[in-house]
């Protein structure tokens, strides 16, 4: 079938949107009309040409959500009219790692999918025959798409397809780390840094899971009051803090914070934040992506008095089970999402939706098909 | 009263056996008569002067084993004639960190332990007039030494002293990370580096929590004998191994470790331990203290897939609670300490005891009084 779609021809120019060639699904895919997608700093980092493992040409997107259309030989646990949620962390249920509850990386059909590949190793995305990359095993840039069956949540069909794509990744990136991956306890005092969509996310995460401090630290003073909406009780500009950061953060905390979490991908960042937490019992948890080769470091000493220095991914959900969950938070009033769905547009416009994500305009803009 | 003690009058020079005075426990404190104490590579650091945190002149050793022969007024939980470790990490039950059940550190006498001091702020010891600072709030390198009673873990009497004072620190630092920092589950795959007294406590801790493999790193393989004893199952030599370490031991594991400890204090070794860790689950505890100023690195993305690095402090146990447990399993036969006391000698001869040490002929040398 043919369908329209951004696609992303090299690295640095813009998306262009034409009519590309959709193979049907195969054994134990899925093809799914997409109703909505957001457009995530990780699309702009790879079509940035700054992603070592970025592929062109390809189709972007991996935060979308639609309707099931067709389904491939063998897939048992969807079938057309399905709403669901595609996922760049797939959850097959059978490997060593879906096996291990210490983890969510499913390791299942990571080689083909880091190659831009169906599991089968070929590709349904093509322009008068030349391959189009997939992008994630997700491919939201696109009015169609094709994926596994094991990298779709299928979700209520009460869901708003506007809201929930951004369940695909940023709200599950943030409140997962909280949820899953840090396990936060009512009481806790929580230090968030960077007040983008995945740390009011986080924000959210540490208000529901009944976080007593939530202290949000940002240099630009105007993400204050969107955080204080999401939960945060304190902000701190580290511009405006005399001396050092660190220090300041653990007398606010009295004693340091129970758990903190990175979201910028500054490494020098990683480290206060690893440091503001408490001896003995402080987590600090790596959310955002640093640059290529960029390393973190602390004295050991952080470690063996009793802090604890781990990173997040997909926020520890496991797509398949948490999503459809996390969902049901969404439509139970538990978390929020609307307000931060900054700007929708069609899918003709998502270069803006680049340009109001570099000009810091937009937390969250979405493609609505 | 006149005590016989090692005193450590500056660094780098030998100890010096001398008589010196010890007043009488005051409030909270408690008289004990040393039957036995280990000689630590901590009071060796200390000693050289590379200890930015020590204090001369002072009773070193932490190690100890004794009876309890008087007690000042309000001590309640222990009485003449009761056996005791002394402990450098006490265990008030009050304060914050004791009553947080993810830490270890007490704090409750830590400012004035770090001063060389008793907790009203003097010391017990000293020669004709002149102050003897206290060492770790045991200073057990003395026939009889004061402690507060929270740093006192009382035990059964028929443990042997001049085994069980090795409970003290080596046996606890080790069996304790593996038991109640990293809690090794059974089945597990574990990765030791560094062979010395730690790492094979270390070693036994993992085959009493019934891990299935027991990788040792060494660069001597004088060292493989030994630790096969206390439940090694692989042994790897660095310098035998072609190319880098870190793949061999991930295909060695089948993918990575469950569990790696450091036990050498080495900022390299922590990041090799740290990355041969299993992508998803896998947890690496520092115990080697590096040298003043170090500092370890890796890439975030070890962490963001799944690797959680941490560190563990006199085994993260309780005193008071821990130790008399760890004697009950040496006793029960469930841990072995005999074999790694390789050489005893009086107070005397103290000196030779970091020879041995330094020369790497002993395991653990003990002072028997």
């Amino acid at each position: 079938m043919q369908v329209r779609a951004a696609v992303a021809h090299k690295a640095g120019a813009p998306l262009t949107i034409e009519t590309v060639d959709l193979e049907g699904p195969r054994v134990g895919e899925v093809l799914v009309e997409l109703k909505a997608t957001g457009v995530c700093h990780t699309d702009a980092f790879t079509l940035s040409g700054d992603d070592p493992e970025g592929l062109f040409p390809a189709i972007l997107g991996h935060e979308g959500a639609g309707v099931v259309v067709d389904v491939g030989p063998g897939v048992t646990t969807l079938k057309k009219g399905d709403h669901v949620i595609p996922l760049y962390t797939p959850e097959c249920r059978h490997c060593e790692y879906c096996l291990n509850p210490k983890t969510n990386l499913c390791q299942a059909i990571r080689e083909t999918q880091g190659r831009g590949l169906m599991p089968d190793g070929t590709s349904r995305f093509s322009i008068g025959g030349e391959k189009i990359h997939h992008y994630m095993g997700t491919s939201t840039f696109a009015q169609y798409t094709v994926a596994p069956e094991i990298a779709l949540a299928k979700i209520r069909e009460d869901a708003p397809f506007d809201k929930v794509c951004y369940i695909g990744c940023g709200v599950t990136t943030g409140i997962g780390a909280v949820v899953f991956t840090a396990k936060v306890e009512v009481g806790a005092k929580v230090v968030v840094f960077g007040l983008g969509g995945i740390g009011l996310n986080v924000i959210q995460g540490a208000r529901l899971a009944g976080a007593s401090m939530i202290v949000g630290v940002d240099l630009n003073p105007a993400k204050k009051a969107m955080a204080e909406r999401f939960g945060m009780t304190h902000f701190v500009n580290p511009a405006e803090v005399e001396g050092d950061l660190v220090p300041y953060l653990v007398s606010l905390t009295k004693g340091g914070a129970d758990y903190t979490f990175e979201c910028i991908g500054n490494t020098k960042v990683m480290r206060q934040a690893l440091e503001c937490a408490h001896k003995g019992w402080g987590t600090s948890v790596i959310i955002g992506v640093a640059g290529a080769g960029q390393e973190i470091s602390t004295r050991p000493f952080q470690l063996v008095t009793g802090r604890n220095w781990r990173g997040s991914a997909f926020g520890g959900a496991r797509g398949r089970t948490d999503v459809p969950t996390i969902v049901d938070w969404y439509m139970d009033g538990k978390i929020e999402i609307d307000p931060m769905i900054t700007h929708t547009m069609p899918l003709e416009d998502i270069n803006r939706a680049f340009d109001l994500m570099h000009s810091g305009e937009s937390i969250r803009s979405v493609v609505l098909y």
